[in-house]
């Protein structure tokens, strides 16, 4: 990677607006409005100010000096795409904005967008500093270029992949509200109005969202804030009289007319905006999690259905992959880009595909110890015979999103015996993960050890959480729930979709990562009932590298009944030299 | 167990008394102003007025009802102890004291001694309810044979045992206050007394403390709050001229003296009256750990050998013991009191002995499901041939604290499928704890469910945790550590010890439990520094309750290695017969 920008000027020019409009800096995420994991090409202020394209980090820009903050994983690609000349590289965590603020800035008046700063990230950031709300961002003011905000249309998501109609996830919500004694709810999450609503859209690029907010009212009304151009008339008639539609614009004065009312709103994943509105405007702001979370995490048996269905047919496009990287990748020629894109080839064949579910990660050699890699023009890299290759990617379906990693030898030699001791001890964490029985209440931060015991006995870890959430044709990451220590402890429930994706990374050598999904279902145990895991994901592992001498018999057998399951699921659906392929590939160990 | 005291004329002196001094009820906690989970007979105020005496519970008392709160563990008992016709019974955790007080006692004035309660469950109890700080126990006033408060000697803990100099000790907590911006701590807890001045006591039947208060200052001196009789020479001696020595009663006064301080308080662990007192003089409280509590988990090298020497004393007793059981067993004649009554004898023989670090749970057939049993004369039962017997039982020793539970089957016949496969599968979770291996950072919490997988697969759990830290000839059940769900996450560190106890109980049949104590200790992962465990119990498990068609190759030769070592390691120190016995205990399985 190259500093692909560097624009002095951009700075100049918000200095000068920061000048004009008397604070001493300003503070720019990387978040939009909307605070999701991806943004549109109109919300990347990050990007447009310094340069940083990672999907994490913050930049605090003084009169004299400014500063990029990013996380580990990112720490490489920022100093590649930021100029040194302008911009300090910081830790986000080891030194995070505000002790350099309060370094840097005890004495200054810090402006901030309070559209895009959840409340507890202000409360943290201002600890070390005086920070100031700007009615309008300075950035954008000098931005002269700006790209227009995405404005897809809204369409509605059929019953036939939602399952449930949106009256009744409506008045099941409501009632949360008023069992609270709550008057309405901000939805200021869009994957919260796009669930409750049965509505999709196509303002990003691999999450089909609809970007906009709405208010649920206490008896189970909404209002619904999206660009009317969004908006057809057969939208508008799925919607239905229960949900009035309003521009943008008018949602301040909406929440304005919420005075004296009692208002939930979640402060982790609202921005600050919508609480300053609502308490100037006289209204109760009631901290608490957005009513749609929860439910949306637990997919309705329509829903379920859908994700089995989904991954079957994108199990075709992996077979279809996995066959035709065998006998390209040692033969050379092929490239961590033309791989990911023969991988979206096969995926853009399937019904009901409609996009990635993520910028595929196609690593070779060493560029699979980065975790968050992306092969780019710049860092592509052949793929080359005798080596280790991850591919990390997934597919938005009509029915259903997925999310799978495996990691392949490409030979045609043998791998060497530790890279098989740890391909086969992620293999175990991952088995033991998909195995596993546990009483309700048990939460993913008290089973993430049991992915990691048998990498712990050699004195191997990895640094990433087992598992995440994931949509129903929504996003690939999805709270509330995950597999992961750092986490709040968040009970598992049925229905619920998590990753199982322990790995193992060797810097400047290769990187391991094996990745299923798994849904929760119930299971009666003796005095209580428990939960178990249903592994959607239906592709073989990488027989090759598995050391049959580690598995305990219970764990060869777990695979080789999967194995048989992936041949009699999908198997009579392939061509005949694919299958050829996958009869070989899932063959008893 | 039967009705052994109900004394409605205590109830009523205490109602008489509560309305001479004008409030309208009484809160009646279990514990005494050093909220241990052990008080001497002067501070059973719970089970004079009641006649429950759990070790854990909650007695309100207003003018016309009264309620007695306990836990699931005590449901029974409290039923069995206590006068209908003058006690509600109620469930601690499903109806709390607090909901209680709110239903019932809403407008109301409630009293509470505020040296019986930390702040926190003061803040909890008076969510419903107004809470009035009496400045004397109405209890106490109406208790008219109240036994004295014990007052044995405190006498110096010899280095050879503690390892560190108590002067040393205090300079490094005095460090952590002056860090802190502090001018003192409260060291309410009597276990970080004992640790910092390198004191113990007599005054509890299990635990060697002396019963006292002190404060920590900044520049490392100590005032010990202390009745006076209690204090030799030769102790006052060894406490030196950095100790100032006080008699409970200066108390007040010597807080008072802290007007304008910063003085750290615990306000998990220390009466309510401390910061009251210490506000009312002026001083700033800040609530923070106790300084002591950490690094009194934190064996030291001294202490680590002590523990495995007390271990190895105590694992004669044990084999002792078993090889007596063995043939006693079978035979009949033999009760859960006299089981434990031999055991006790054992331990007694040994050197460095002092007393048991809790009564023993000594549980036969159906008795063992019961989770913290205690036989008595009331309960006895005899001990059948072809079944199911618990025992869960400790040491004070000089040099370290024991615990150990084994399950063992009477004979002479072949025990249930069911029990050998559930006996087995508890031994499976204990045997993956005590395997494991964690980077540093992670906590208890994170690890409980590695000693339950096994279990869970079959659908079965127990409701405890799966282990608890321990002091070194110092409390049997000792903070901060843990292994539970339920608990704070702190990272466990090397030179903690904690218990390895999961367990399986089937109501009205039998109950299983397997502990040993393992000590937290170092290992070099690749890249970051690991911990492991280092098992301290060397007593071979009953079998004839494994399956070994259950075990895993590697379960099995874990525990073939464990029994070599227990033989290896006090097998020379045996007396024929039972060496003899052990021989046969610990033979490859």
């Amino acid at each position: 990677m190259l500093i692909e920008v560097s624009h002095p000027e951009r700075l100049q020019a918000l200095r000068a607006e920061l000048a004009r409009i008397g604070v001493d800096g300003f503070l720019i995420p990387r978040g939009d409005e909307y605070l999701g994991e991806y943004v549109p090409p109109s919300g990347e202020r990050l990007a447009w100010i310094s340069g940083f394209t990672g999907s994490a980090g913050m930049a605090v820009v003084l009169a004299e000096r400014a500063a990029l903050f990013t996380d580990g994983r990112y720490t490489t690609q920022a100093e590649a795409q930021t100029d040194p000349a302008l911009w300090e590289r910081r830790h986000l965590i080891e030194e995070p904005p505000q002790e350099w603020l309060a370094r840097h800035a005890a004495r200054l008046r810090i402006g901030y967008d309070p559209w895009l700063h959840p409340q507890a990230a202000v409360e943290r950031l201002g600890a070390g500093t005086t920070l100031v709300p700007l009615a309008a961002n300075p950035l954008d003011a000098v931005w002269a270029d700006r790209p227009a905000p995405p404005a897809a249309p809204a369409v509605p998501h059929p019953a036939a992949y939602a399952g449930r109609d949106s009256a009744a996830k409506r008045e099941e919500a409501a009632a949360t509200l008023r069992a609270a004694g709550e008057e309405a709810a901000v939805l200021a999450d869009p994957h919260s109005l796009a669930w409750l609503l049965n509505l999709r859209g196509g303002d990003l690029e691999h999450t089909p969202l609809p970007l906009g907010f709405a208010l649920l009212r206490a008896d189970a009304r909404v209002d619904l804030f999206l660009d009317p151009v969004k908006l057809s008339d057969a939208t508008r008639a799925h919607l239905g009289n229960a949900v009035a539609t309003h521009p943008p614009r008018a949602l301040q004065g909406v929440l304005e007319g919420l005075a004296g009312q009692v208002v939930r709103v979640d402060p982790d994943i609202t921005p600050l905006w919508f609480s300053a509105t609502l308490q100037a405007a006289g209204a109760t702001v009631k901290p608490g999690e957005d009513p749609c979370r929860l439910p949306r995490a637990c997919k309705n048996p329509v829903e379920q259905q859908g994700a089995r269905a989904a991954h079957r047919r994108d199990a075709l496009a992996l077979a279809r992959f996995l066959a035709w990287f065998a006998a390209a990748a040692p033969a050379g020629g092929e490239t961590e880009v033309s791989a990911a894109e023969h991988l979206l080839a096969c995926r853009r064949a399937l019904p009901l595909f409609r996009a990635e579910s993520f910028p595929a990660i196609s690593g070779a050699g060493e560029n699979g110890a980065i975790i968050h890699y992306r092969a780019t023009e710049a860092s592509n890299r052949p793929i080359r015979a005798n080596e280790c290759y991850l591919i990390d990617s997934g597919g938005q379906f009509l029915d259903g999103t997925t999310d799978i990693t495996r990691t392949l030898w490409t030979g045609p030699g043998t791998p060497p015996a530790d890279l098989v001791e740890r391909y086969t001890r992620v293999l175990q964490g991952h088995i033991a993960l998909a195995r596993l029985r546990f009483p309700q209440g048990v939460a993913g931060a008290h089973i993430d050890a049991i992915a990691r015991a048998a990498l712990w006995q050699a004195g191997l870890d990895y640094d990433h959480g087992t598992g995440h959430g994931i949509g129903s044709f929504l996003s690939v990451h999805e709270g509330p729930a995950s597999i992961s220590r750092a986490a709040r402890p968040i009970p598992l429930r049925e229905g619920m979709i998590l990753s199982d994706e322990p790995g193992f990374y060797l810097p400047g050598h290769y990187g391991i990562r094996i990745e299923n999904l798994l849904l929760v279902r119930g299971f009666q145990g003796l005095a209580r009932p428990f939960l178990e895991f249903e592994t959607l994901t239906l592709v073989p592992y990488e027989r090759r590298l598995i050391d049959l001498g580690l598995l305990s018999p219970a764990e060869r057998a777990w695979v080789d009944a999967y194995h048989a399951r992936v041949l009699g699921e999908i198997g009579a659906e392939l061509e005949p030299e694919v299958r050829g392929w996958l009869e070989g590939a899932c063959a008893p160990l």
